[in-house]
């Protein structure tokens, strides 16, 4: 079915105050669960609620909790202190932001946390205040490590976002190949994926996404140094786990995850007006557009404008949301007396 | 020709003085391409001197030049002032190393520069003195954008170090599949490419060196969205050149090249005590190495091993120079009076 973004935003900020969290955390949680879902990025989206009912009934997340933070210099440490990703994220954001007004850059470290949504969101978030947003988090292991036969590390991702004269330039990317969303949905679907998506579990290269038992690093070398850096930033650095020493969000229930992120504010004014940045930036927007298209059809888009046209699309059109998620979700309100719109 | 890495950047210093740089100045410069070959970054290596000696010889380059570093709370703006960009990301990083140990993180932006090395020298060197280190920089357009037909964006490399106990990990990748380089050297021989490598003319794939004409970015949008992000930070922020607006090494002789960077120091003392971050790093990089290997011949490496390896080997058995590269460096040695060893 498709459903209204608004009404979809409203039922499960319902929801989350159900579970203990206050009114502005709840519509904040639930505001980049359906921003995720408006950008085509489903599989961070809505779905994910029943994990957090389950995770928040085993007490592994805790809808009270304040993420604790500490300041030195032009860094941030926050300890999530329970709280759910999107929560600790968002302190993170909030005095990396502070800050990076001072200081001209400020970056926050976040350990204890949880799967946060998308990495876009907060490097949006600081592209909207006048800053350049890099935020990257690790992830449990799921991506081999460049010939390598195991999963050493997740599929890690980093994004950045820059604010236009139009808007914003953002990249949202995971440093392997495809997602395991992607995998699953071949699987369900009975089709071939390609070889640079996953290996079997003898390490090959599989275009049969029931044999793929791990994903494959973009590009090779390129993808697992990136998932590295990220490793090193969001887990070493920070404090929170590192690789197999996360918990997954739905396979251990008997431990928090302890995941890690790391979040770069720019304070654009710092460096030149914020005008004249959005100006360049325009201009090399521009630029892009201009590019002539390799297929007649299509031209070239600049990063973060495909997601862009899916929410304007899906903010007019409606989320679709596919049958068996929707009866999930059905299943959930039912269960706290909130009933799926 | 073998040549002893020591020799070889006595030679390149001798001849840089001759130039009119300082000695320190000359001997620095050196060490950054020597310590490409021997990495086996040939490509970044002495085969630019002979370009050095006409774009200075041209006075596109002042080899007396002195960066002006502007710095502003915890950020740093060289404009490089006819330095080279060797020159100009020395004191970019030195600025970025002092400022961070007191406010935990610091970044330089830099303009008007050239062609600076490999992007990975800088990023060692801040992992070397208790940093994380994040290097950046755009170059000349040699890279479609995803789904385009012409050059929009550089190679525009991504490099980064940081410490473990028993040296580093590091990354310095290019976010275009391959290097220019390679492409000619396959011209050279005759050989065929992958055809992930770049397009033709009429912005296809091709698998004849001969017929390429444009990169393609490593990964599609995401080689793209990264170099996009290195544009946006290496070009727009610092005020340097953008796109078309840069200046060629090797074909603009009319102009410089106003090639920018961006540089970023974190000091790990401002988050852990860095004997604590090392033995995290190096339990990171012993998990990576303990990864069975797709291929039962080779072990799973770490970023910067394999560069690491080779630099071990050419130290010990000296760099190789290829032939027609040995006859330009004489010619250029003779030609200042400083015979190639």
């Amino acid at each position: 079915m498709d459903i209204e973004a608004d009404l979809l935003t409203s039922w499960a900020t319902a929801l989350l105050r159900r579970w203990g969290y206050t009114d502005a955390d709840a519509e904040f949680l639930a505001t980049t669960l359906v921003d995720a879902n408006a950008r085509g990025v489903d599989s961070h989206g809505v779905v994910r609620i029943p994990a957090y009912e389950r995770r928040i009934a085993e007490n592994l997340v805790d809808t009270r909790a304040v993420p604790k933070v500490d300041v030195s210099g032009a860094v941030i440490k926050v300890d999530a202190n329970g709280a759910a990703g999107q929560i600790a994220a968002r302190a993170a954001v909030e005095s990396a932001l502070e800050l990076s007004r001072e200081a001209g850059i400020a970056c926050a470290a976040v350990r204890g946390s949880t799967h946060f949504g998308t990495a876009g969101y907060y490097a949006r978030w600081l592209a909207g205040n006048g800053a350049i947003g890099i935020v990257v988090s690790n992830s449990e292991p799921i991506v081999v490590p460049h010939g390598g036969k195991k999963a050493l590390l997740g599929t890690n991702p980093i994004a950045f976002a820059a604010p236009t004269e139009s808007d914003a330039v953002s990249l949202d990317m995971a440093t392997s190949t495809s997602a395991m969303g992607k995998v699953l949905i071949a699987r369900a679907t009975g089709q071939q994926v390609p070889d640079t998506w996953g290996v079997d579990d003898a390490g090959n290269p599989s275009t049969d996404p029931n044999a793929i038992s791990a994903l494959l690093p973009a590009a090779g070398p390129k993808g697992y140094g990136l998932a590295f850096l990220v490793e090193i930033l969001g887990g070493v650095l920070s404090g929170a786990a590192v690789s197999h020493g996360l918990g997954s969000m739905y396979a251990d229930f008997d431990r928090p995850q302890d995941v890690g992120h790391w979040i770069l504010a720019i304070n654009i004014e710092h460096f030149m007006p914020v005008a004249e940045f959005t100006k360049r930036s325009q201009a090399l927007v521009e630029l892009a557009h201009a590019t002539e298209p390799a297929a007649q059809d299509n031209g070239v888009l600049v990063p973060g404008e495909p997601e862009e046209r899916t929410r304007a699309e899906r903010l007019r059109k409606g989320i679709p949301i596919p049958d068996e998620v929707v009866n999930e979700l059905q299943q959930v309100g039912e269960r706290h007396g909130v009933a799926f719109p």
